[in-house]
């Protein structure tokens, strides 16, 4: 029997997670929703643009997929814990486990550890398993390093930098990080907003990941200004306005920086690329060349998880209380078992 | 209560095992056991240069420790799976789980798929968790790009190349990968008897990983040849002699090489590295600058793990049926909640 499945909204994201889910094997998409008046309607293999008849039709309430039983909701409609936890709370109760995108859900206990512990109890008492993931936050910035630390007898400071080119990114990205904006108005419009959802979740996840006992953690937001006009497909920078965005969020303990994360994201960014560094015995330096592009690798994650959580125990997860996700084809042979093949 | 533990094997990583455990927090060294002569009898405390006193003698016969009832053993005695089974079988009857250094036993249903499959009946009847692990095989060739490829949504091949500068390494490994050796000597005292054990290990384990239903894996290894003299603290190379080896593992399937492992370890090798390239969408390329010790590594991930078999189900696992190993200080302290410290 497949995986039943309902795709919870058909953004950027959600739209990618659907297409990828029908080519994987052992899996079967019984729903999609999204509140988009534009998509409500919408048959879901025309949407997608795949050969493979479906049979599903974009609906506005999740609550009509509900009857069908999905055993799983692949879920990416928000970035706040409390913006989407009535939808939450609608998966779980109708008995399905939930893989949202959402980026405050990677680490839901930072902001809203009221919110986690009630999503954690309901969880377990209908016996399913939610986990927030994504490449960003979820994974490069927060749960690589803590593989990394892995091979590590003592862990001193963690130092992670991401650094994309954001002229081949799409309009959100552009405009998220405020490209053609004056200084002044990337204040409020971006820095007062907080910029990129999810970097203090990371540290919380390093920090969580090991063990350390973080006291506080920081965040700052920056402009990145243009020295040259700059045109994108979508905005216009003159020089002295916004290119993009240097956020850095630091996790300490008695006033000592222990885990740096520093993302920048701007137009023409030189050598864009995901660099950890972790001082201690052995010292770690990792480099992922190019970096590593969000709106591929995001609905991957989030995919790739399938087979961690239909095991997982009941309950609220983050990546580091599961196995890694990794690359599959066919859910029904992930547990294959390779003997006799030596040669 | 700390978690009480049985160091199993005190040789030069057995004995960095014991070393460590000793740092942590919420872990108690009850018993230590070797068969070296040499060792039996002496204080652990003294053997280990450390202050604090244990009140642990090394025993040959681990018969007597089981009897104080140890949660978990750290076993590092031997490379292959029949010659350590007997041990093993001891240490899951006397009711503890075990982590263990054994480079066969990181994927042990390639070599032993009868004896895996009597493990993990055995273990899941006496309610332990077995687990084998290390840096080379365990983490660096294997886990580490299963995970790697955990943000990918098509993966076509893998490549992982590892250097090793055995320069800086001690006479076991020297003598292990044939340096000063002519180049017939070699192929019967090296080439044979398999070169490095668990590169193929590691190929079923990123195969496994990723569900990938292999058809063969073949290795090979050959000779690096001095083309000037070296001399270690241990050896001489003349020009022509053996300074070192290459040693390939690849996993096919149809006939297409997916798997390929490269490992060399040779004298004065240049850019001693971890090269991680997983060809697909998105390309996955990454460095780890200097490669990583095995002698500070392998007893790391070894200590590492001991948060993720405590808590694990019952039976035989891998490195990718667990979560991640990390870096922790304090046993007691590895479920810590970050709230509520953003500032």
């Amino acid at each position: 029997m497949p995986i039943s499945v309902l795709q919870f909204g058909l953004g950027e994201i959600g739209t990618r997670i659907a297409k990828l889910l029908t080519e994987k094997e052992g899996i079967e998409i019984i729903g999609a929703t999204d509140i988009d008046p534009e998509k409500v309607g919408l048959n879901l293999s025309g949407y997608l643009g795949i050969e493979e008849e479906l049979g599903v039709k974009v609906l506005e309430d999740p609550q009509e997929v509900f009857s069908k039983e999905p055993d799983l909701v692949l879920h990416s409609t928000g970035s706040h814990v409390p913006d989407i936890y009535p939808q939450l709370e609608q998966c779980i109760k109708a008995g399905a486990s939930v893989i949202s995108t959402t980026e405050e859900l990677s680490y839901p206990y930072l902001r809203n550890p009221d919110l986690s512990r009630d999503l954690d109890e309901m969880a377990e008492k209908e016996g399913v398993s939610v986990l927030g993931t994504g490449i960003n936050p979820g994974f490069i910035m927060d749960y690589l390093p803590t593989v990394v630390s892995g091979p590590m007898q003592e862990v001193q400071s963690v130092f992670v930098q991401r650094i994309q080119d954001a002229s081949v990114r799409r309009k959100p990205l552009q405009s998220k990080i405020g490209v053609g904006l004056d200084q002044e108005d990337f204040q409020t419009e971006i820095a007062e907003e907080g910029g990129h959802v999810g970097l203090a979740e990371s540290v919380a996840i390093v920090g969580g990941g090991m063990g350390l006992e973080l006291e506080e953690i920081t965040e700052t937001i920056e402009p990145v200004i243009a020295e040259e006009g700059k045109t994108t497909d979508f905005f216009h920078a003159d020089p002295g306005q916004v290119i993009g965005i240097k956020q850095v969020s630091i996790g300490r303990y008695k006033g000592e920086a222990l885990i740096t994360l520093d993302l920048r994201m701007y137009l023409d960014a030189e050598e864009p690329r995901d660099y950890i560094k972790i001082e201690g015995s052995p010292e770690m330096e990792l480099t992922l060349s190019g970096g590593t592009h969000g709106d591929v690798a995001t609905p991957a994650v989030a995919v790739n998880c399938i087979p961690k959580i239909v095991e997982a125990s009941p309950g609220l997860h983050t990546m580091i209380t599961l196995p890694s996700p990794a690359y599959f084809e066919d859910l029904d042979n992930k547990d294959i078992i390779l003997s006799n093949i030596l040669s």
